[in-house]
């Protein structure tokens, strides 16, 4: 029988890879307090900087989707496709992708994580509409999906257990930003959550998680290889986050840009997005339609409504707005916007109150930030590029100093470059 | 303030020193239950990769220093000098030692730990002795000093708690084998113990914690560093532990191995590394004393004998013995033992009972091995090199597997290298 220390030791002096029965006794162990958290936490830490191979990858995922239930979506009579964001500033493209490629003919069963830090999470962004609610019991799951062909909600704690207390103990361990451990800890969930298909955007970029574009590279061909290992036909895009997407950042500020585009009025760096992605979704489903029109047409709007209806939620209740509003970065000189840099937007919007620093934290979903101009847009000397949003006036001083050299403005209109940088997977 | 994740990520990612109100922070908010456990073990597993550079590792330190109390020994009127082994197979050295020195005009503040693994411990050896209790409060401590000269007793809880704590996670987190963690472990009970002068034999070789002689003679460097920097006059020995240190492994055996030294008649290799550090520790103590003539004139036992009682012991009373022995390790022909590997003697040694897999396990009086023959010496075929005790005559299968593959016998006598291989620091 293993030891937990021995094992401890064989990642840190990278001895050799673990073994699936290892592997499937650490987890065993774990889960019934044999290991504890501290042995666990030195390991994590050893894997952080000594890695896992593919094969110690699959185990280690493996043993995450085996420690809770998988769904059984087959009886819904549909291909079932999903889309995971590893997160941006202003990413507000789930709400709009899980009602559009509904309304084309797929089944999308989003299940999703609380946001946390300044990336925003999409069940914060939802619950800022009258009624709605983000937990569902399988059964209702099913029965929304049945109903709305779209579901966005919170993930039951009977999905990957095992990842749910590693990642709390990655969050306080300092050991979050592992490639291996990032990619386990979502390809399970979504692999637990029964979807056929899978699309992944990696974001890149200083507002992403992964800033580097190596980086991003490498874990969405790890999560896709993890997927398709599972059986999950997974496609990774790569997709850049150098500013925010669309001009709405915080939560209502979100959905109400979210029904904008439904409704055929969205940005186009968000559309540009948006509509990449249902394309790979429904390709990757096996369905042949035009998401573009199924906008043009309303079916997208229609579905959204009804999407937010199964869920408690009236989507023609007006949002909840600020009581307060300040203009910010004036624009230097007459010129074009060249830079607006996502992550200092990103982490103004959370001072302002559309995020939360711990997971026990409320969320404001009326704080944000909306952008007045955007990289490619003209601007006059004095003119605010944006506008913050809080019910706390006291926030708008820590956020005007996160947006502290957040501009760039020149004089000759900038080269932007394209959003979708890489694809990778099925 | 820092964030304990954002140590951890500094030290995780190498990005700089942590600075000295840095580790005071971590050092007061671990006491405080601020810095949880599996937070200290991603930091240490961090520490254990990455390293500590001497200004941390001073801080480190410090902070264990002075998470207790600091005895002050001034009031003795005689020069204060200690030693520690970083543990070896039959290494009873510290048994000889401090009534040797002692009886040179030094005093000897010998405060240490319990053994842990196939090393042995002193307080382990010393409680063979009938009567002889190892705990003793500061006041006894110090009347004991000044009774015998020397006192070998268990560190009390007050020396140094930072560093009970800590290795007591990193026990279990596979983060022991460190040199910055090791050396500042040994050190802040070395300094906390209030000696002026301190002489370390840093063992090397298949039965030393430090298997590899670089690795020893770093450790030795930063160890001897470390005093320094704390106002303790530190000198460090590295000296080889290929076999066993006399022909005694085991508690009552070593005990007697000990007292047959301080009377005079104590194996060679035993006697050239005692009468060297106790050479060094004169030197440093500033005393001009022939450590040999103390042997030859009886004080050195007298002084054992008087320590002995001081702490309940009766020095006189006979040695526990083993109710079973059992020959092994048979030359295979005629010839000269050229190896008997330190590693397997203490393995087997341990697996007879004479030392503890965990902290809460007791050891046996009695177990242990006796060395017929060592390297150098003359061998017959059949002969028997080694013989085992054991109160459990079940335990000599386990024992004698361990021995497999230790003995090497040559036709010519093998040449022996010196035992000590380097010196370092004051």
């Amino acid at each position: 029988m293993p030891d937990v220390v021995s094992l401890i030791r064989i990642k840190r002096d990278n001895l050799r890879p673990l073994t699936d029965p290892e592997i499937n006794w650490l987890f065993a162990a774990y889960a019934d307090g044999e290991v504890a958290d501290e042995q666990m936490a030195a390991l994590l830490m050893a894997i952080y900087l000594n890695g896992l191979d593919a094969a110690e990858l699959r185990a280690w995922t493996g043993e995450m989707i085996a420690s809770g239930e998988r769904l059984d979506l087959s009886g819904l009579g549909r291909p079932t496709v999903d889309k995971h964001s590893t997160g941006g500033v202003g990413d507000k493209v789930s709400l709009v992708l899980a009602p559009l490629v509904a309304s084309c003919g797929a089944a999308v069963p989003m299940l999703s994580g609380r946001g946390l830090g300044h990336t925003g999470g999409t069940l914060d962004k939802l619950e800022s509409i009258r009624g709605w609610r983000a937990s569902l019991g399988n059964d209702e799951l099913l029965a929304a999906l049945a109903e709305a062909g779209a579901v966005i909600a919170a993930a039951g704690s009977g999905l990957a257990p095992a990842d749910r207390r590693l990642y709390a103990l990655r969050d306080v361990t300092g050991t979050v930003e592992s490639i291996p451990l990032i990619a386990s800890s979502i390809m399970s969930k979504k692999i637990a959550e029964g979807t056929d298909a899978l699309v992944l955007d990696v974001k890149t970029g200083s507002g992403a998680f992964m800033a580097d574009q190596e980086d991003a590279v490498r874990l969405a061909t790890v999560m896709a290889g993890l997927g398709a290992e599972h059986g999950v036909r997974t496609r990774a895009l790569v997709t850049r986050m150098e500013a925010p997407l669309g001009r709405a950042v915080g939560n209502a500020l979100e959905v109400a840009e979210a029904v904008a585009a439904l409704s055929g009025d969205g940005p186009p760096d968000l559309m540009e997005v948006t509509l990449a992605l249902a394309r790979h979704m429904l390709d990757l489903a096996g369905i042949d339609a035009d998401p573009a029109r199924a906008i043009a047409s309303g079916r997208a709007l229609d579905t959204w409504k009804k999407m937010i209806k199964v869920q408690g939620g009236d989507p023609d209740a007006p949002l909840p707005r600020a009581a307060h509003r300040q203009a910010a970065l004036p624009a230097p000189g007459d010129g074009y916007v060249a830079r607006l840099d996502a992550l200092a937007v990103g982490v103004a919007a959370w001072r302002l109150g559309a995020g939360r620093a711990r997971k026990e934290d409320g969320v404001s979903y009326t704080a944000g930030v909306r952008c007045l101009a955007k990289p490619g847009d003209r601007v006059r000397a004095g003119e605010p590029v944006l506008e913050l949003h809080a019910d706390d006036p006291d926030r708008f001083a820590a956020a005007l100093e996160a947006l502290d050299g957040a501009l760039t403005v020149t004089g000759e209109p900038p080269v932007l470059p394209p959003l979708i940088v890489a694809q990778v997977g099925a």
